[in-house]
This record gives C-alpha cells, sequence and structure tokens, in this order.
C-alpha cells in the first residue's frame, strides 16, 4: 500500500457483505459499527461486546462476547456464520490501564507478573483466540480482511521512549501472530488479507489518562479515527496481509 | 555491531568480573556456565536453575529461582547482590514445546489460550521479572551486558513460515521488552547494554523434536552455540543495545 490518499481502488457498496466487530461499544469499536451501519454496504453488521447491551445498534446484530473465554467466542462465531461467510472482521478490543492494575508501568520497577499476564490476555491471547474462530469464516472466494487494532508503540522498530512495558510487549505479539494468521490465511485464499492497525491517539477512555502531551490536531475522535480505518482497510492489498498500519495508510516497521 | 569475525574488541580476562545465569542447566546455559567459568574471567559466577542440584559447577556459586514466582528472583537478586556489581547477566531459560500442552502450534486451530499463556510467563514476563531484580545490580561506571536469549523465530519482519504461534509472540514480546529495557538502562549508565541474542537451533530439549529438517552442519552442540555467544555479547557495543543478534553477530530484523 503507498498510503497516497485517493490512489487506491475503493470498492463500491455491496449490499450483501458481512461484517463483525468484535469489541463494539468501546469508543473506535463503536465509532467503527456506526460507520459500517450507515455505509449501506453491509447486509449484516454484527456487533459484538462484553455485555452485548452496550452495543447501541439498531440495525447491527449484537452478539456477547469476553475475550477471556473462548466458550463464548466459538458461540458467537457459531452464530454469525449460520448465515454465511464474512468480509471483514475487526477486533477493536484493547487494554492500556486499569486501576486495579500497575498498568502502564513508567519504569521496569513497576513490572509486575499479573498485571503483565492480564495484559498478555486481553491484547494478545483474546484476539488470537477470535481469529482462531473467526478466520475460518472468512469468504474464502474474493477478497476478505480481518484486522486487528494494533499501536505504533508496539512497534519495536520504532521504540524511542521505552516505558508501557506490557502494552508494548502484549502489542508486538499481537503483531507477530497477526502475520502469522496473515500467512496462514494465504494458504486459503490468496485474497485474504490480515493487519494490525494503528488508530492513531484517539479519544477514549483506553488514552483518557494520556492524552496530555498529544500535540493540537494529533488527538483524534473516535469517528475521525474510525473513518480512517475504514480507507486505510479498503485500500489494503493481498501485499499488505501481515502488516503494521498507521491510520494514514503508512506502514509501520515491526 | 559488524558481524565480522576478528572485528571486535576482544576484552583481556579480568578476575574481578562478576556474571550471573539464570537458567545454567539448560543444554545452553550449562554450556555458557561452564565456558565462564573456564574463562578465568570471573571472580563469581552465580549459576541459577530451577533445582539448583542441577548445577553441576563446581566453581559456581548456585542459585534457586523459579521463573513464575517472582519472590524467589527476588531472594536469588539479593544474594546475588550483597558481594557487589554484575559485569554480566544471562537469561537462559526458554519454553517451546511441552507434553501436556498443545505447543508448538502448527495452525490457528490449536491455540489454546492456557497454552499460550504459559509460553508468555516462561518466555516473556520471567525475563522480565529477572530483569526488574538483576538490571539494577549491573555495574555502572563502565560496560555491562544483559543479554536474554531469544529466537529467529520471534523476529516479525524474518518471519515467512508461520505457526508456532504462542512461541513466536511470546519471543517478539521478549524482543520488545529487552528494548524497552536498553532504554531505560541508557539513562543510567551509557555503557550498558541489553539484547537478546538468537543461539542458533542447538540440539538440546527445546529443540530435539524439531530437529528434522535442520540441515546438516546447521544443528549446533550447546558448546559451540555458548562460545559464539559469549563472542557476541564481547563484541557489543553500546550502539547495539536494545537488538537482537544472531550467533554470528548478524543483527536480525524486528
Amino acid at each position: 500500500m503507498d498510503g497516497l490518499p485517493g490512489s487506491g481502488r475503493l470498492p463500491q457498496p455491496m449490499r450483501h457483505q458481512r461484517a463483525a466487530i468484535f469489541g463494539a461499544s468501546g469508543g473506535i469499536g463503536a465509532a467503527l459499527g456506526a460507520q459500517l451501519l450507515s455505509s449501506g454496504r453491509y447486509q449484516q453488521t454484527f456487533l459484538g461486546a462484553r455485555t452485548s447491551c452496550l452495543v447501541e445498534q439498531a440495525d447491527g446484530v449484537p452478539f456477547q462476547f469476553d475475550l477471556t473465554d473462548e466458550s463464548s467466542i466459538a458461540e458467537a462465531a457459531e452464530m454469525i456464520g449460520k448465515s454465511g461467510p464474512l468480509d471483514l472482521v475487526i477486533v477493536a478490543t484493547g487494554m492500556l490501564h486499569r486501576t486495579d492494575l500497575p498498568l502502564p508501568e513508567k519504569s521496569w520497577r513497576a513490572i509486575d507478573g499479573q498485571a503483565m499476564a492480564q495484559q498478555f490476555a486481553i491484547n494478545s491471547i483474546g484476539p488470537a483466540l477470535i481469529a482462531k474462530h473467526m478466520l475460518p469464516l472468512l469468504r474464502r472466494d474474493s477478497r476478505s480482511v480481518f484486522v486487528a487494532l494494533s499501536a505504533r508503540v508496539g512497534s519495536i522498530g520504532d521504540n524511542r521512549l521505552g516505558g508501557w512495558h506490557s502494552y508494548r510487549a502484549s502489542k508486538a505479539a499481537l503483531n507477530m501472530l497477526v502475520r502469522n494468521f496473515a500467512i496462514e490465511l494465504a494458504t486459503r485464499n490468496r485474497q485474504a488479507i490480515a493487519v494490525t492497525i494503528h488508530p492513531g491517539t484517539v479519544d477514549t477512555a483506553l488514552s483518557s489518562p494520556f492524552q496530555r502531551g498529544v500535540p493540537s490536531g494529533q488527538l483524534f475522535s473516535p469517528d475521525h479515527s474510525a473513518a480512517q480505518i475504514l480507507t486505510v482497510i479498503d485500500r489494503l492489498s493481498a501485499a499488505d496481509s501481515g502488516g503494521l498500519f498507521a491510520w494514514d495508510g503508512e506502514q509501520i516497521p515491526y
């Protein structure tokens, strides 16, 4: 992907497409869900959250799942898979801080084994379990896309500041997992794509304690970030599969 | 590091140096311990294993630790730190397969949340806890080195084959953590170095089920791998800190 605006192929609306979002009640996930629904492109849009009543999109098909409970993900996949293959799966879950855990760490002194394990559980293992159950549902006869939201701070090569040990490590692990999925997907469908996308710094609960240092104009609304992400997704080609991309389409080194 | 044999500065033996190996009963760790002891360079060489009686080096100082028990690592660090700062810390632990867990995975179908969590616990979180307690013990007034054994298959950029999802992800996470440690170390001592090293495919219990495809001459003895690793360590400079290096000194992309 060259990342130049307007240079990509923008698929036309096709009402028979089907999409699923895991994490559709969060800031970015909710905005993604609303935009998928308003695009008129999807026959069905499945919107999943830990508490399904949190998904307030009347036209979407809500479902419940818990990242730490594989059976809930398997049940969701079974429900979603009944009506046909999917064109797009987005994993928009993620965890950076928790009031009850010493996260994110500013120093190695703050490293806590249980907190780090929790970060891996939410940011790496949960998305892997979603992939395990949803990748087999991706359309095999034409282009289909699996996206997991990652983060620029999950880039090892781009890491200049350090800190946030668990979050960075869990996102680097996620980037590896998705590259693995891309390789395996290609053996099923050479038009299938699996990528990670950095949504920018978005004004959500995830980033709220860390927004002070963000320069003016670089703190996105969830709507703006979601629109950027969907544009990036539309422009991805099979050659991009396995990569980590920013909200503007720029490829980020691992 | 340019990786050319013979081009580096080879420090002279200095009997006042002190080294510690975590995982000194494993194939590579035991060979590293024996070579550190026979080098005559170290006043003290601390050799740690889960069961301290497994460390059979008469001249070393044995200690016990469990990667999944931070208090055991803290106690080891306290014992080691009493006699002065360290010049070299090597984390030679690692887990690729277990008979009681579906590891390593050949496909996303084999992904198991508990097995992946166990892989992160041993390959990512355990080394991070060792770093938390041992990095403060590194010598601050001259060159000192922290090494964690990683793996080429933990390189996201180098990943062409896929599979081994949990192992790859846990090593990518480790590579990120060590880069983070390198950044933090540099604020304490600009001569301090933290790197990950790929030991090659070594004839140990870790690799034994996976040696069939290894070309002749590319399956190293633990002694050969350990000698290579120690040569790489001697040639590292502060500019290399944070990097992932192969047994021959070649830098591997993240």
